[in-house]
């Protein structure tokens, strides 16, 4: 690992139960009966003590969308030609994807991260280029990737989120787009999960049975060719990975060193995720599942990293789209939490003894 | 019936199925794989066939908040002391509550309906008066209300939404305040779905094991003095409802006559929404289902409606809460619909045969 990893990792703490308590008594306090706004105060109250503020405020919002491609799409793993990942990249840059409306809709701002797309770009306005290669080899043949690009994609993904702090950042959103990149997600999960492919692969961009059927040959034989080592989440990295989910596993280690709630996206974050717990078990606390995505992986990959979807709306799109969903309900809960009155402040009579409902 | 009820039933059209076909169209040429947005997709397709638009905008947004007094409560069915509805009326008033921090949060406005709290009010900024009584006689002695009232909460939810279209109405919410109204709700639902009171009586506010089969007694006893006939909504309204519920039915009837959606809250709304499609089952397909809330019944309701939430976040406020969420929801969705790119205007390779994809 480099230094910035360590040194990032080293500064992740366990959520502060102060404010965690000071927001648990002032959500007790406010004019509902107790619990009433179930998970939503459950939430504010996660993120009280993500941030160690009683109070917390989420105005600056960002979505981190990064993308790469991916050499496994070689062996016809995706509906979509592999040249789309690069269209999409210019489609978010012109505002046309999904994640641009939702971005508008809660107010974020998009990243928009070439993590490593086939054919590069020239340089672009809103493009920021933390490019480790022409996408990743094919890894039913070998490695996807080296040790040195996988620790470099988690770099990156540490030095944007530094860059974004500098803007002002409360909360982050997760996002991918690659072709082949729920392929390489699957393989990750299998390997660390322990979990068969057949029940770690799901239909991607919406491939059918007998696609479906090679997706997860084509999992198992890479699996079978790298022999990822279980104990060492950079070696699953290199050897199944892709940039854009390196990049996010540094954004979520980031996010959690600087106290900054990190609202995870589907199954692609989700392997991101995965990479980053194995890395700091500690992250796990500053995570947000905003959905359970229409993928077949994705609730084992949330129930493995013990996380409950604030949605489950049968998404499969990425993005960051359902992550997007889950920073307006954030935003919503801890607007709840400060924006409130109590019942001492609106004069409305509490129960008698709430000291008594246990 | 009085003529405004009948008129308004009359109005009711069937969704508008070429408005439907056209957004499931333009969904199938956005940049996204098909499908990919699930429930979002949908969800944008109910509201160009509710609006008649292709294209629909949710610019005007309204939360109608209605409260009033249950008669009920002398029977000792919930937690709060009674007067809470009223203070509650203040608290919506000085936007000290949960649905003024998420109307604030969505764009919408709240409107704050007295529609028969105990002790009444002043004339007061932002309170509308469609009191009928100072709250229902208790139903576990005799009716809660005459028949006469039950049809007059209804013409009182009709008058305020054509009163606020004149404003500007594109998305309606509902939401209630008043004690003891889950009793109501819960008798209401028993009698229509013909499911027993164990099933459909829920903890309201928070009320313990040996409260709770307090509860279940004076449904049974409220139905048993009352014997509601299931034919006839405005006698079930009369003898177990409650005028905030009479009056959101009102409001839901007026949504579906003039093509507005409507999105329903949680288990009184909910209530509401029975009184309304036994009164006229085509408003079904106006309903979107914000969420299935904690109180018990309320996952029964929904399916006997045939609804699906779209949250399932624990929550068991009311106000208005769950609703106002799910308006954020149906705003993304039509913005998704709107705003994104096609495949054609973003220049993004489609799969070759969409055609053959069934």
């Amino acid at each position: 690992m480099t230094n910035t990893i360590e040194t990032t990792i080293a500064a992740i703490q366990p959520l502060d139960q102060k404010s965690m308590a000071a927001a648990r008594q002032r959500q007790d306090n406010l004019t509902k009966p107790r619990g009433s706004l179930g998970r939503l105060e459950e939430l504010s109250i996660q993120i009280a003590g993500i941030t160690g503020n009683t109070l917390p405020k989420l105005e600056h919002k960002a979505i981190i969308t990064m993308a790469a491609d991916h050499g496994v799409v070689d062996e016809g793993v995706t509906l979509y030609p592999q040249e789309v990942t690069r269209q999409m990249v210019y489609n978010f840059l012109s505002n046309g994807a999904a994640i641009n409306v939702l971005a508008r809709h809660i107010d974020a701002r998009v990243i928009v991260v070439d993590m490593g797309v086939i054919g590069g770009f020239e340089p672009l306005p809103g493009l920021i280029c933390k490019m480790i290669d022409f996408g990743t080899k094919n890894m039913a043949q070998g490695p996807a990737m080296t040790r040195q690009q996988a620790i470099d994609t988690i770099d990156a993904g540490i030095e944007i989120v530094l860059a974004e702090k500098k803007k002002g950042l409360d909360i982050i959103a997760t996002g991918d787009m690659g072709l082949g990149n729920t392929t390489a997600s699957s393989a990750i999960l299998t390997t660390i999960s322990g979990y068969s492919p057949d029940v770690t692969t799901g239909r991607g961009t919406g491939i059918d049975d007998e696609q479906m059927a090679h997706k997860i040959k084509i999992i198992e034989k890479s699996l079978a060719t790298n022999n990822p080592n279980l104990k060492d989440p950079l070696d699953i990295l290199a050897k199944v990975g892709g940039f854009e989910i390196g990049g996010l596993a540094g954004v979520i280690l980031a996010g959690a060193a600087y106290k900054i709630p990190v609202v995870i996206d589907g199954f692609v974050s989700g392997a991101a995720a995965l990479i980053a717990t194995s890395l700091c078990p500690q992250v796990n606390d500053y995570l947000i599942a905003s959905h359970v995505s229409a993928e077949a992986g994705h609730p084992l990959l949330l129930e493995f990293l013990n996380l409950k979807p604030l949605l489950n709306l049968n998404m499969r799109l990425g993005e960051g789209t359902g992550a997007a969903l889950g920073i307006s309900l954030a935003g919503a809960s801890v607007k709840l939490l400060t924006e409130m009155a109590t019942f001492g402040e609106a004069g409305v009579s509490d129960i008698e003894t709430p000291e008594e409902r246990g």
